[in-house]
């Protein structure tokens, strides 16, 4: 089964990681498809996700399966003193950053949602790449890759091995089109379908 | 702050309760609205959601502030040997059981998403409503709860306290719809803008 590696850390925004996590999860486990074998995984082993949500990653950074695919998300911003959270704080991570500039080498596909993009962007993976994020973080998108086109009418933008997709419920549409990339549109409907959303056509 | 409780069980379909758990935690936090106080609660101390995402939650059944707003999620069904997992298994337990019925009597609002219906039927508390369910679970709602008209054909119902969605995905809608019941039309479009979820209009 293709390793899929979905990336926490502290004050991730819920539905970034959940939404993929659930198409993926379900993808292939019906009358047609192939399963994927999904799982999350975080430099540390205890994740407080926004508001609150305790989540223990099924691996570390130390000790996890190398994925074929792996997924950023994002979340967070900056406390009243400046103090940056969640993807704004895990974008000058040096951890973070050397785990994803070492996966992505190998990797088939690297996603990212929401601010997950601005975590990329300073790996320089999104270099002459078009990508797109929250629309409250494309100017900050902009000032951190000039050399990438921010696509904000977008909802995801696929340039081949790197996926990135807009704010928050964008993620989910990008995880069927990962999965129609993946294992054709007729999977990609029924899995859709199975979740009952209706939205993606 | 509106206590809004998110029950969870083993095996709970991941996008059924963190889909809401988004919707409600991200609402009121800018310019307009009201910010909602969201937590997580179950039976156990740790819970292992659909493709093992192990959860801590916020409280148990025995130690919570009493829910102004509580949600059931669904997911699960039967092993080969056809013992019941997930909502199929917490239609039997009579702690879930109780619990539900002990609440509902003081809570404003309850909602249900996906199989979720199945576990609130089981309480009674459908009889002489519109409900719905995961399109695959519509025949055992009708079983479970013969006077409860199965709407087969909406995304959510509304019975006034008593608010039920379709599988998986559409628990996003519901929860759109339950702010914009409590907040009003205005607050829920900006919540839904801010996830970037377009399809809420």
């Amino acid at each position: 089964m293709k390793k899929i590696a979905i990336v926490l850390f502290n004050e991730v925004e819920v539905l970034d990681f959940a939404g993929p996590f659930e198409v993926f999860s379900v993808t292939g486990r019906r009358a047609i498809g192939q399963p994927l074998d999904v799982f999350t995984i975080a430099e540390h082993s205890r994740i407080a996700a926004r508001n609150n949500l305790i989540i223990t990653p099924t691996f570390t950074f130390h000790n996890h399966p190398t994925p074929d695919v792996f997924l950023i998300p994002g979340g967070g911003g900056y406390h009243s003193d400046s103090t940056p959270f969640g993807s704004r704080r895990e974008m000058h991570n040096p951890v973070m950053l050397h785990w994803i500039k070492s996966h992505a080498e190998k990797a088939e596909l690297i996603l990212s949602v929401c601010t997950g993009a601005l975590i990329l962007a300073r790996t320089g993976l999104l270099d002459g790449l078009e990508a797109t994020t929250h629309f409250l973080a494309v100017n900050t998108l902009r000032e951190l890759a000039p050399q990438t086109r921010v696509a904000t009418e977008k909802r995801f933008t696929d340039n081949g091995r790197i996926i990135t997709s807009a704010g928050v419920s964008a993620g989910i549409d990008m995880a069927f089109h990962v999965v129609e990339k993946l294992q054709g549109k007729e999977v990609a409907l029924e899995t859709a379908s199975y979740m009952q959303y209706d939205y993606w056509k």
